[in-house]
């Protein structure tokens, strides 16, 4: 008898585990549930279809139903898993009952975090995540004079982008000194500020969300630390918590983000269950410390060795050292691993290299300006982290840095890497090697 | 008595190495010696503005030359070096004398390779080098019909690109069956040639020169084996040839190259005398075979290294594993290390890994397709080459890889990097990600 695989949760995650599973064991039955009405598309667009970049809410849905039903994957739409027996092995779904499985993949997602304030309830607070409703709201950004966006999370400062591109008075209220202060440093971000003032953005930062204030039902203001601020909408953009009442309940083990721990093979404590993205904890390959929240891409690794796994494959996932990067204003903003902040707030010492650099021949049209800052180990010089803002090639840059990390490369061997030079791709000299040689320079004097 | 550090040459590989000099000893006297009239431009660039990309060149010149004299590096242009006396340590300059120094750099760069056939005095042949001569040529291109460029040589490919961007009916002759075929396999190079056929070029490959034809001393048409091409310019891109005369003359070692033979200080066979550029040989890491004739960018990090060993310092120049790319046709191409072709003819062992990918999000406007084929050991897997075409970040890739491959990393290890997505500048799976998973399976069965 074939395998029955269930995977609950269709986003990147899921939908990887689905793949993966199917791959590996073709005559396995593998079934995805998901609450929504869609799986196939890419979250990840929203914000870029609201700023009017991409023209369409249909060029994110990247395969129709009907791929699905071809590859064999059996997609249950519109159907909400209420619990799960590790035990029995079984789920049981709304509507229809029991359905038993051999192995479980639990890829149920993130909430974003209650801002916790009086208001929550009025009309007009957008939670950015299903397009469905997206859709609706793009309808009712036409009609938006002013709005606040609650926390410079990577996903608000996407969606300040957004709604200035789209001409709306916005605003961005968030208690930390600076934008993504999570992960950024602030001489990276402040060139994004700089340019979302020229935008016409008013930032707030140090401030507090105090409440949503209405009037008729709906939000009309909101109410901060540092005053009221008008607006006829809020997009709330809080940190992103595992969505792990499902496993919770089930009895499996979480870690100090909630996140579902798994092992190398994406396995949770719960025998033939497995697990993967925002709803799993993964560490991080310097310090240990678990990391939860990270990217779609992320997401669709860990689906994918969580899928195979399940099928009865061997797929190891690694601990992570997160390259990220994304547009921010008028300017692309990455990195892979710490910066600064982070490694201060953790206690590691570090060195800094850093680098003020040209995407291209200078005289090249399209030439763009990258910095780049490196961190090290005082005494090895060993990589610890990037921070870099400029125009292109930042993508590239952070993929490659969290590989140079993993791999244990020090300043001295970026130092002496080499680079291509040709004037319509690259400078004379690769901001990352001027970066890695003044960090030298600065350690020895 | 501060030390006086003579370079001959103004290249990159010259200025390099008087900066770097300058750096290590503040105190020495630095002369560069050049032939030109001018130093601190980019030649890279004169292919760009022939084509129209960029406007004028005037941009080209990085430096004036007031810079040089500030930075107290004194420049002698117009100033023929006639002979090396390594014994006695001095040079011989025309009208000049005989000038003395305590240590030597030679950064002669190269020659291009005659092109051996007759009518090679004939007016209309274009040997692109020098910007003052660029600037004359640039005004014999208002008035060319058509013209053919001999070989396609890295220069070559640009020259093509650039003459058809302007207008001017463009043959390429070149004896390989495909262009660049030194560097870049065919499957890399066929949609570069499918969009020179849009741009309206005419390629003639599997074909030899056989003499440039005159009229009343002028360049009438180029004859082949393929037949007679008329037209009232011929672009000499032959392969480049070390300019190694004087040191050779010296007494300097060379290689199977033609290049001076250097250490990892880049210091040559002579006491006190370095070598930087094209016109040294620098053995490939993995196979060891000596390279000549790099980039710009590895003439300057190589002059850089020998002009401060020449001032008492330290610094190493590693063996090269040579990221490469370029604008070609309506693409951009590069690598790192070797290709299939180049493998094969050294005849080592290799499995493929590929894949299609994309530079964005598929529905983020701009988004460009990446094809990346990675070669890796049979056995272990480990990374031994990669080619690429695309639209973006090919030299970032090709950096990176160029790493991998010193550092000693595994498709396995690719396959499981991480990659960033966000979906103005990446994609969901990295193209790199993919050709190793595809290679691991492939050899995996």
């Amino acid at each position: 008898m074939s395998r029955r695989i269930v995977v609950v949760g269709g986003g990147a995650g899921g939908m990887g585990a689905a793949g993966g599973a199917k791959a590996a064991d073709p005559d396995s039955e593998v079934i995805v549930y998901t609450s929504y009405d869609d799986v196939a598309y890419s979250p990840c667009g929203i914000p870029y279809v609201h700023g009017k970049e991409i023209d369409s809410f249909e060029r994110l849905f990247l395969a129709s139903k009907q791929d699905y039903v071809d590859a064999g994957v059996d997609v249950r739409y519109q159907a909400n898993v209420t619990s799960v027996d590790v035990s029995r092995k079984v789920i049981q779904v709304a509507d229809a009952g029991e359905v038993a499985w051999d192995t479980l993949v639990l890829a149920t997602g993130f909430n974003y975090a209650d801002p916790g304030v009086p208001g929550g309830d009025l009309g007009g607070l957008y939670y950015v995540k299903d397009i469905r409703e997206a859709i609706e709201w793009d309808k009712v950004l036409d009609t938006v004079k002013s709005a606040v966006v609650v926390e410079a999370s990577p996903l608000g400062v996407e969606m300040v982008t957004a709604l200035a591109h789209r001409g709306i008075e916005t605003h961005l209220v968030d208690p930390s000194p600076w934008p993504m202060s999570e992960m950024a440093d602030p001489d990276i971000m402040a060139p994004v500020e700089d340019s979302w003032s020229e935008l016409g953005v008013t930032t707030h930062f140090n401030t507090t969300l105090k409440a949503f204030l209405g009037d008729g039902g709906h939000v009309r203001a909101v109410s901060t630390s540092a005053g009221d601020i008008t607006a006829d909408l809020a997009v709330v953009c809080t940190h992103k918590e595992p969505n792990n009442a499902l496993g919770v309940t089930a009895g499996l083990k979480t870690g100090s983000t909630g996140g579902f721990i798994v092992d190398e093979q994406m396995a949770t404590s719960a025998a033939g269950v497995f697990a993967a993205g925002d709803c799993t904890e993964i560490p991080n390959g310097l310090t240990g410390v678990p990391l939860q929240g990270l990217t779609g891409s992320h997401a669709y690794a860990q689906g994918k060795a969580a899928g195979i796994n399940a099928a009865g494959g061997a797929r190891t996932y690694n601990a992570v050292y997160v390259p990220w990067g994304t547009a921010a204003g008028k300017w692309i903003i990455g990195g892979a691993s710490f910066g600064e902040t982070t490694a201060s707030a953790l206690g590691i010492p570090y060195v800094v290299g850093s680098a003020q650099g040209i995407s291209r021949a200078r005289y090249y049209p399209g030439v763009k300006p990258v910095k780049v800052k490196l961190l090290a180990e005082p005494e090895t010089l060993r990589l610890l982290g990037a921070q870099m803002v400029g125009g292109e090639g930042i993508k590239e840059r952070a993929d490659f840095l969290a590989v140079a990390i993993r791999f244990g490369l020090t300043l001295h061997d970026l130092a002496g890497m080499e680079n291509v030079y040709s004037p319509a791709i690259g400078a004379l000299n690769e901001p990352i090697v001027v970066a890695a040689r003044n960090g030298v320079d600065t350690v020895q004097g």
